[in-house]
């Protein structure tokens, strides 16, 4: 049903001074090959948008025509890497990506929008030739950008190419990637935008009115505007952006392609109903007949009925991180510090172990102008150039983030943990689904803020990280645990959230006065700090150090209170929890977390799961905080130091 | 210590043609007085930000001296609106607000950045003169835009004035907000923005340049750009920007401050450092002598030693919503619709219910380029000045309609789950720390989007709205319950956040055959839809028929199973778990959400909480999902009819 025009080697890019008219032939046949293949996959899903796929199809074709890609190299590290931002059009990206031999168009054909399918309605880098997973506006450009700037790092010269809506101009983060991509000088970013004019509401100027040329050279770039369906002038505008023959040639590049909504099928053309419905078969067979395709739609709900093939990661992710981990700091326990030091050591001591090997993955730090408060500084002078100072644009910073890791990059990205966690939930979210491994090392977490008030009090992050597949959460409670999870993160691919406060905390210590955390950290393990039969209270973070002085205090009165250092909060140590309710039976959570939705919740829920009655007691944080120094915060929501004591008390009496 | 100069009659706005030599001594005094108490607020604290509030302090000194404000009539509906965006110049605020006879500056002296008191580091509306708590950056023109769009909708002419920082012009947020501002021509929309050049990180082009005239330009807004500390000068642009003496007068104006941080004290001025910390007493004295101010350090810290008042909302929210709730519509049995239907007739009843009463709070309806697929085309179409069309800006629209709730209008913000829960997870968080009550009514959650595959399935908003100590869900299971829901949210000022699927369900009933779900809806109610005591099932949304239909097959084997309706996921009706788990003890929850962190943790949690042992087994989503049709996904996570059924015969045969 469709021929693979695309030759297998990679393609040399833009170097033709223009096209030839052997060239102008095939690409006009695979536009109308893959022009039929859009209906055909909507038309068989009976769902899908075919009117943006239509309009954007002319520069994917010429892309993956020209482009420095090959299917039979889709990992190569020189390649040139092409995202597409609103991966709803993911049926022109199938058809286009099966006119070069990235795979048969009949597997799409049979799982386009099917349950178990790679063929998604967005597009999903599980498909080969797929880079980066979309669906959620405004993001694509992020990505992009973190992949233009890998280039950098690596010294390998490649272009990255950003297919977008011009309805998704409207989101914001679109605003904060091209500054990003300007100040950085990523001139081997080149944008594309299909300028349609629609969107699901209709004329995109009615719906939410915007000045693309304008904001874009306010922004720094070098624009072109130009017909997204003439080959010629595509070709001409690719070849002068990837050759930097533009007016800046210091700044990323955009082509605003002026372009036809559902282009090529004369009746649905300008037709908003079209973005996102699929043809009637009689329109089909309509439109077949005005492209001069043959009708094969009998023969596609064959091949369709046979069955999809059930999903499977196509390409593979590299999780084999290649970095040393050098040998873990022990603090003493005399030392009073922030977790936040111990992090930035940590962080420069990753560095210098790996900086002058050329076989380890690059490690780069991202602050959002929040340098010295997450403790980068250090990091930053001694590689400043694998330091990223990305302003005020956290949403752009996390998508940055995670599609660095894709990169063989070893990206730690810092801010406070409502930054870096709680207003980019959604990009961390993408991240995880696009199996990218940001470490997302967050400082000003629960109360412990300074005096900054609620809007800064991350204490809503645990349920975040459990609603996230992949991810793992660690909170570390002094300084040599900072320490250890810092290497342990580091060193594997996984989507990891490091949560901590401001304050200074002492270095835990065992009964017999040695460091208490100094051992190996192992994700999933919870560490028993003091002993004890009459109550168990789970902690973590900067509440751990007062539950151990509670427990010692205590055991002045008698009382024996074991403590459990609950720092890792995903995966939790459930085995821990059933072995201190079957043991004790009377168990407490201390945590400056929400109470509703925090290790309280975790604790509980396990009981709950496995059946076991336990006497249980959450303290923790009952409404939005105030500001305040933490210690008076913490009492204001009943968390001081003697709140534990006299709940230990109350539970240590009551019959079992 | 301060003179409180501020007259208490309401001010009369810009109209005098230019200051009088009067004024210009007046705030020369009140500068000095104010730059003083900038330095003694944070100098108490040990923190906060001097430098962005003595940057801005001019703009706020002519605002609060000649805006339509009166600290007698901060409710006053005509009264002007002030928002500060940058809500870390608090010291800034406070101290002009004092100097305005808001309340007394030693309020401030004694409580500012300290446990329990109203003064945050952070400016919040518990604070009479504070309409809008920021602090997390970008979000307050989006506020403004709402109360400038409120002065339309209740025809009453006042201005609305936001205050932003330069740094926070990264935010991209504030790109949308621009946007939007100028589209909808809030040509009664002041903003002014703090150009000082610095942020923490030091000079904001070299942190992340931007070019704010060309930007706002670009965003078709009136830019005047003048002299920060010139009092003439700003009163002429305030002037010219009320009088809309501009050069497009139908456009929102921005003024562009060419400011100094730290102004007014030589030694801190153009130094980043005093972004954000306070001076010594060295210092601050050092600064008195310059500004010509008597040293009253020790009786400063006297008056601080003394104590503050606890906090208390100064300013009360009104929660009395005016608004006709109709006669609920009863779907008859043989109805098969979708919940989004019912939505859509629901909220039509209601705008035709009220629009012509002029006590009536107005019903404002608010989509982002999804207004058919969220049924609001009716409702748009009956009262089209009250529907906003926001454009794919769902950050900017989510604050957006948070603030309209605060302005006596009942808003509706409709969009996918994924667009107004997850993704402006923290826009909705600020929300409920302004007391604000958006009704979101999100479409397209859980499984049930269509084919979009996983970025469109909204599995993970259970968790974020027990996040919020303010919120509630409803996640109805048919058209009936939905359209008693809209109702109950419509009439209370609670955030409230209404999941529901994409596809068309069963009207639920009785076994004797009558509507089910007919009568009123209570929230933290959970209604059973079958009784039975072999095993209990919670199910919510488009769960609940299946589990109908499970259990009424079950009932030909013999087996009893109790099906609850958990369509109040927060609160949730504790008392009908707990009933459950000691009359059957055999329970079993069935969602299409994150099965960890969805309704199966909250049974489990409420289940350990109670000390209370059952045997509970989790249904629900267990990995992202694909694209495909609802029944196809849902057979893929384990979800089917059939699979209900199987894990209920298994449980009613299990031991006790």
């Amino acid at each position: 049903m469709n021929d693979n025009t695309g030759d297998r080697i990679m393609n040399r890019g833009f170097e033709a001074v223009d096209l030839s008219s052997e060239d102008l032939i095939a690409l006009a046949a695979q536009r109308k090959a893959a022009a039929a293949d859009i209906l055909r996959l909507t038309w068989l899903a009976g769902c899908g948008h075919p009117g943006g796929s239509l309009s954007t199809l002319d520069a994917l074709l010429l892309l993956y025509r020209f482009g420095k890609l090959s299917p039979d190299k889709a990992q190569a590290p020189d390649r040139d890497r092409v995202i597409i931002s609103h991966g709803h059009i993911s049926p022109g990206v199938y058809a286009t990506l099966a006119q070069h031999g990235y795979f048969a168009i009949e597997e799409a054909y049979r799982g386009f929008r099917r349950a178990g399918s790679v063929f998604g309605g967005h597009v999903e880098n599980c498909v080969p030739g797929v880079e980066w997973n979309t669906g959620n506006l405004g993001q694509g450009l992020s990505a992009g950008c973190a992949m233009a700037f890998a280039s950098g790092v690596h010294q390998r010269p490649y272009h990255v190419f950003v297919g977008m809506g011009d309805g998704e101009q409207q989101k914001g983060q679109v605003s904060e990637a091209r500054r990003f991509a300007a100040h950085f000088r990523l001139s081997n970013l080149i944008a594309f935008i299909d300028v349609n004019g629609l969107q699901i509401g209709g004329d995109t100027q009615r719906i939410m009115a915007q000045r693309l040329q304008e904001e874009w050279e306010a922004a720094g770039w070098n624009v072109l505007s130009l017909d997204g369906h003439d080959h010629h002038a595509l070709y001409t505008a690719f070849r002068c952006a990837t050759r930097r023959e533009t007016p800046n040639p210091d700044a990323p590049t955009v082509l605003l392609l002026r372009t036809v909504m559902g282009k090529g099928v004369s009746f649905i053309e300008n037709d908003a109903k079209y973005h996102g419905q699929s043809l009637t078969s009689e329109q089909v067979r309509r439109a077949f007949a005005e492209l001069g395709v043959e009708d094969d739609l009998d023969a596609l709900l064959a091949l369709r009925a046979a069955g999809s093939d059930t999903r499977a990661h196509h390409v593979p992710v590299d999780r084999d991180v290649q970095i040393a981990c050098g040998t873990p700091r022990t603090y003493d326990v005399a030392t009073k510090t922030d977790c936040r030091s111990a992090y930035g050591d940590a962080l420069l001591d990753l560095a210098q172990h790996n900086k002058d090997n050329p076989d380890a993955w690059p490690i780069i730090g991202i602050s959002c102008d929040l340098e010295g408060s997450v403790k980068m500084n250090a990091f930053h002078k001694l590689t400043p150039a694998r330091f990223v100072e990305a302003g005020i644009q956290e949403h752009h910073s996390a998508v940055f983030a995670g599609a660095l890791s894709k990169e063989r990059c070893v990206p730690f990205f810092s801010t406070f943990g409502m930054f870096g966690i709680v207003e980019v939930y959604n990009q961390q979210r993408l991240n995880d689904q696009n199996s990218a491994a940001p470490r997302v090392v967050v400082t000003h977490c629960g109360l412990d803020v300074g005096e900054d008030g609620p809007t800064h009090q991350c204490i809503d992050y645990i349920p975040l990280a459990h609603n996230l597949f992949g991810a793992e959460l660690y909170a570390p409670a002094d300084p040599n645990e900072t320490d250890r999870i810092i290497r342990y993160v580091a060193s594997r691919h996984v989507p990891a959230f490091v949560t901590m406060g401001r304050s200074k905390l002492p270095t835990l210590a065992t009964p017999e006065g040695q460091p208490a955390l100094a051992g190996d950290f192992q994700g999933g393990r919870w560490i028993t700090l003091r002993e004890g039969n009459d109550a168990v209270v789970f902690a973590f973070g900067a509440m751990v150090w007062r539950a151990v002085a509670a427990s010692d205090r205590l055991a002045a009165e008698g009382i024996q209170l074991r403590v459990v250092n609950a720092s890792s909060l995903k995966p939790i140590d459930k085995d821990c929890i059933l072995k201190a309710a079957k043991e004790v039976g009377r168990l407490l959570t201390y945590e400056d977390h929400n109470v509703h939705t925090g290790l309280g919740a975790l604790v509980a829920s396990t009981l709950g799961d496995a059946g076991i009655a336990a006497r249980l007691r959450r303290l923790g944080v009952q409404r939005y905080g105030t500001s305040g120094p933490p210690d008076d915060l913490f009492a204001e929501q009943g968390l001081a130091t003697e709140d534990l004591m006299a709940a230990a008390r109350e539970l240590a009496r009551a019959d079992a």
